[in-house]
């Protein structure tokens, strides 16, 4: 029982306990948050006044101290919030150190290294294999063997609000001659889970798929904008480039492992079963549910339990040829799609190519136009036996720079 | 005329002067050096003893402060180099800064952003796309649109000396039923070139073709090690991923961009011509030769200046869909190989596919083999009428991790 007076259905009891990064219009320095009710408090701030040892690694204007302190210390970092949002005895000393979440800006909370995005769900990887080589088998052969991935463009990875710029590039329709330069024509998003690495791991040596917890410190929502006629003409055969390093958005609230366990589940199923380094112990599968809105209107809701690969699979395929990792990493699961047409996580599925317009605010859509808004949200079981919230991941397309 | 002893050939002359990142046995902080000679000079030193107002920019303990500092103060720089190693007035004070580079451990010269590696050589992209593909026409339609290229991971680039452990991961061979996990039976390296980026650029922005210079700060050797045997497996369709990440090296100097205008030379010739955005107006290519020796032994002489795309159209590319550049980030040229056999870059051109072998000490050899060692040594036309040196990257397999 929390001294806090939160209302029953709140995304963000002391189960979820999501860590952000703030400031105020009145102090604008970057502080570590956490999000309980319609309220963030100052962890550093908090951790001092209970005489934590732990407040030094978050005072320091990013999440990235408390990324790289390693399990031990979000473990117990964690059980301190408890314990102060608990012990009435704190409440007078912690009440100042809540502010309105309404009135803070949000941040990028950590410094992100390398960017690696997934396609790890069986339905999106079989829809754009239909949509992108109509005369071939839509899965690739080795779909089912390895969590197929590639690298994303860190430096282009933005926190939820930031404008995405219609990105420009050379697009040409299978009909063309010849390529043309312009605005992409069908800017699309996908809706994703990213997962964020805390404790690293050194070149040579790997992560197996049983230590996901030691490692992960996280999971955002993420939208990978992508520019579908940029990424068709430029993707064989090295994989997509321009279609995507424009812009990666990721929501401001950090939600720690340790509040997904109510949301674990098995994985739908894998078959063939999948070589020994990628067969977990334990599952990790997640019942994320993610919602879709597109300038408001619901479009969408991808399931995030449907996903074949799971983020332990994903972490120890990465790390299998002995990459390293570092603290700030972070990969994304790929799209998000269930077998349902309005499961579906990226337009051009849910248009199927543009041939097949959705309704949003009364007009028939296929791509976003400028000024277009998306915002993805997601929720999942909490430990408490209620629900708790990823926040969401916001943004607007404005048009193209001259 | 120098003050300093330097022999008449010596590749590091005045007119190349490259910075790296070195510490001594018995001084292990980290100090930005330049190469002049057989010695390395203290750089930060050498500036202070000379009042000059950039001594601080170098005295961070990596090369990240005169990267940041942009071209301008690159440009001073060198010029108070220039002055200083010239003007016998500062002997004195100058020769107890030069130290033996025997002597010094040189180590990775700045912080990794983001690494994208291209793919601009016609005859490596001809080559692989016959060995991938060996149904197909080699080239994909986009190949002479755009520089092709896909993002690397930056957190595994490591400085030359760095051994190189043999990755494991999937492999399946097109006649076998599935894949099995295991060592690289195919290891490999791509000679390359690399460009650092200095001066970044805001996201929504682009860097024009012309704008090179005032961007780049300069080059480095880059053997960008592939597992041939992961890579085919993983590579459809989103690109290159574990065959790649486990390690590319650089060497440890940075050659200034401004010591390689003697080797400014005409592309080859581009057909048809490539959209506005890539058309400059000043020549990049680049007569840089590189030299492959295996086990000591030169097995190859790659020439840059038959790569089909210049750095400039690589970075004007990379950044036309508003994707943001930061200080440090890194892009390749991907394999530089020419028209004849003794000009590949990679030993699975030079072996085709490993069908014929190369003598290698007396031994018939197609792949790595643990403790194979690579030297890839790179030299340019300099200013003053003689060659500069890029130095060497080096890398020794050793074996896979248990």
């Amino acid at each position: 029982m929390t001294w806090l007076d939160l209302p029953d259905d709140t995304l963000f009891g002391l189960d979820n306990l999501p860590y952000g990064l703030f400031s105020t219009p009145t102090d604008s320095r970057r502080r570590v948050g956490v999000a309980v009710g319609d309220q963030v408090l100052d962890l550093a701030a908090a951790l001092a006044a209970v005489g934590s040892t732990h407040a030094e690694v978050v005072d320091s204007g990013s999440l990235d101290g408390l990324l790289a302190a390693g399990r031990p210390a979000w473990d117990a970092v964690r059980a301190e919030l408890a314990d102060l949002l608990t012990d009435p005895a704190r409440a007078e000393s912690i009440r100042p150190l809540l502010l309105p979440r309404s009135g803070v800006h949000l941040h990028l909370p950590f410094t992100v290294g390398d960017y690696v995005d997934f396609y790890a769900s069986e339905h999106h990887a079989t829809n754009l294999g239909r949509l992108f080589r109509p005369d071939s088998e839509p899965l690739m052969p080795n779909w089912k063997h390895l969590p197929v991935g590639y690298h994303g463009r860190g430096g282009t990875v933005v926190v939820s609000g930031t404008p995405v710029v219609r990105p420009c590039g050379q697009r040409k329709a299978p009909d063309e001659a010849a390529p043309t330069y312009g605005p992409s024509r069908r800017l699309d998003i996908e809706a994703e889970l990213g997962f964020v690495v805390g404790t690293g791991s050194l070149q040579g040596t790997r992560i197996g798929v049983d230590d996901l917890a030691d490692h992960v410190f996280g999971a955002v929502i993420v939208n990978d904008w992508s520019a579908r006629d940029l990424q068709a003409w430029e993707y064989v055969p090295l994989g997509p480039h321009l279609g995507k390093s424009f812009a990666t958005s990721i929501s401001p609230w950090v939600v720690p492992l340790a509040a997904l366990e109510a949301a674990r589940v098995p994985l739908p199923g894998q078959d063939p079963e999948p070589l020994e380094y990628l067969r977990g112990r334990e599952d990790w599968g997640l019942d994320v549910e993610l919602v879709v809105a597109w300038n408001g209107e619901e479009v969408s809701r991808p399931p995030y339990r449907e996903m074949y690969w799971s983020p332990a699979q994903m972490l120890a395929h990465l790390t299998v040829n002995g990459a390293s990792t570092r603290s700030g990493d972070l990969y994304a699961s790929g799209t998000v799609s269930g077998p349902r047409r309005e499961q579906r996580g990226a337009f051009i599925e849910l248009t199927w190519g543009g041939a097949e317009p959705v309704t949003v605010q009364g007009e028939q859509r296929t791509f976003l136009a400028d000024g277009d808004e998306v915002v993805i949200s997601a929720t999942a079981p909490g430990v408490g036996g209620g629900r708790i919230g990823f926040g969401e991941v916001a943004g607007t397309v404005v048009p193209a720079a001259p």
